[in-house]
């Protein structure tokens, strides 16, 4: 155990994941990201398992506290994207994006929250997105499914809060810039938002102190239409 | 066929359900409640079946469809409240109400929507409640599910609005009068919402000229506080 | 004195105003109009005040109720609309737009609200618009003026509601079809809203039971995004 | 003309107002604060000015960026309460506490924003509360206000925002601890903000990159119930 408080940050892939560890570890946090495949070439600070997967997410992440300690900053980031019209929308689609989306942030709720309170606190960040806020046409599954999490996300800040545990949810309202969205977009880089500064944002809240804690911020670039 | 159009009850049980069916069929349509079990001596305008079953509400109500017709009006009115603090609300309430309330929603949406929007519209009402607004303390489960809920409702608005078919969400804020209710709160029947007056709601809903739809509107008993 | 119930449409203009009053009559109310400059030629059923005038609006809407009794329904239904960007746009623009929208509110709920709790109820309708829910770019002066007036409405809803008086906000979200908006727009008739379908919508909210009241709704025509 | 950057800080009353200047003097600007009343023995760093009057907001605030520069950083902060039910609120209470809160930001705006447009940009902050959100009992003048005053700034953020200036509202759901709110207020100070800590969520504001501004955030003690 290592004197630095332990972040783990749920959903560590490509992009905004991967850039969360190395800011917040670079920003003096033990970081461990947990994500479903890891693969030998992959970074140590990385723990594989199914975050979907309740008995796992509790036994692996238990390990993770025994070893590091309860944990100080948690994000929930995790990915599943589904575009498309309610009908051709399956429902494995659907079912596939609440389990990504909200029941991922049940697992990892249970598995840290308990000991945060018990321990004094910390921060438990959930990322939102546009469709958090409304549905959409060709967003029925991902809607929904962010709509859940936000609501959660509330609940939990309504138990935990008041136990000294700080919960926000973060509404990424913009493109990331990451390679795949660089492939897949034509946006210039300057129109969508950079992952050193959304990581810089969850840092700050981090470290918010209990007089000023924030439950809900938007975030987007400038000139991005809202 | 009767030349009544059809109207759909998904979510039969005592309480609003019930008096959906009996408003409904008063005000001239032909009305079928959609419910898990059906007794022998319940009323023939019940058809079982489980709306969590993808399978088989799409065969059930297929039939009934090729039997009476296309629905002109369908309400989504299931109910499942989990009422815990979030480490006493197990990963399966999380799913089962999930399943309850969204993916029962998913159901009946693909198996209605696209037949009413070919055949000229009709109106699709999914039943909100406090909690599909915002999270809170031992709502967890409940309140995920149903802002999945509206968002979904929402989703389908902006889908099939341009279709003609005409989607809302009502948000029932209060305690229904029905026994059950009664039996569990001490609340004067005054303080609580009367099902045959929401039901009058969703006729009035049915109603409405394409010049002016609602998609949203909340209910509330004189004197409940918002 | 009449038997008919006294309705007041606040706003009586050309457009949603003069229909209010069509429809709320046809309905049984004895109603009266309230508008700034009534000429000979007009209705009877008008009466001239400056709404943004406390003293006349105390003065002549107590002579109303005086000769025809406290009102059973009334309207808040001016209308005052700058479209400017914002270096644009005068602080009389600004002050303007709040005294007829905001302002006006104040004077009609003072001369009537008290009155009406006293003597049982009835019902208060204020017509929003889209812009009561956000600012928008061009939109600074009405839209403040607008959120002004809905805030002002929940004020009034939870002072009122447990005094008896039923206060709704209608969120008018398109085009009202009137002479002025066929003239301004080239929107077909069928994509706008109108008047007499929104006179039928406050008809319904006057005759809500105190079991369930609607705070609000939202009205737009089939196939207008939201 | 100094090199540090030019903050303004319209409402420097004692409490959060004045550590506004201060927090934002530490942080490296060049801070000046703009209130009605400035004694002889307050700081330099004050401008004495009626906020609510258009031509003295214009000639002394432009008097101060001819001297000092165009501001980075502005904060409309002024205060204006009042708590009564709506029969108690008399319409002078409206129109003051509208002119305080909202036609001081038009004002404001006016001064200091074409002029961040032209040189590059800037952060332009205003302090919202719970009541910016909703109307309540007693609240009506003080909630109408501060919504017109919320939906004014999402109005400027999105006629600014392409234009490079970061336009921000923060929720402060809570009471600010100074000594007017300990003397009112029974609360412990924990449970109270900390106007330091408010500041340094501003000077964050402040600092954040185009990649990712936040448009609103709230902020409330840990404990207080949201």
């Amino acid at each position: 155990m290592t004197n630095s408080p332990l972040a783990l940050v749920a959903g560590a892939g490509p992009g905004l994941g991967q850039t969360l560890i190395s800011e917040f570890s670079s920003g003096g946090f033990n970081t461990i990201g947990l994500k479903r495949n890891v693969v030998g070439s992959e970074s140590e600070a990385l723990e594989a398992l199914d975050l979907t997967d309740a008995d796992q997410v509790q036994r692996k992440v238990g390990q993770v506290i025994e070893t590091h300690g309860t944990p100080k900053l948690v994000v929930h980031n995790t990915a599943k994207l589904v575009i498309s019209d309610f009908e051709g929308t399956t429902n494995e689609d659907f079912e596939k994006t609440w389990r990504a989306l909200v029941l991922s942030a049940v697992n990892l709720a249970r598995a840290v929250l308990p000991a945060m309170a018990e321990t004094g606190g910390g921060t438990f960040i959930v990322s939102g997105a546009t469709a958090s806020l409304r549905g959409g046409a060709n967003f029925a599954a991902f809607a929904s499914a962010k709509a859940g999490l936000r609501s959660l996300t509330q609940s939990l800040a309504r138990e935990y809060g008041p136990k000294g545990v700080h919960i926000a949810h973060v509404i990424l309202d913009g493109i990331i810039d990451t390679e795949a969205s660089r492939a897949r977009h034509s946006l210039s880089p300057d129109r969508m938002m950079n992952p050193q500064d959304i990581a810089s944002v969850y840092l700050t809240l981090a470290h918010q102190p209990k007089s000023t804690w924030t439950h809900e911020l938007d975030l987007r670039p400038m000139g991005e239409s809202f």
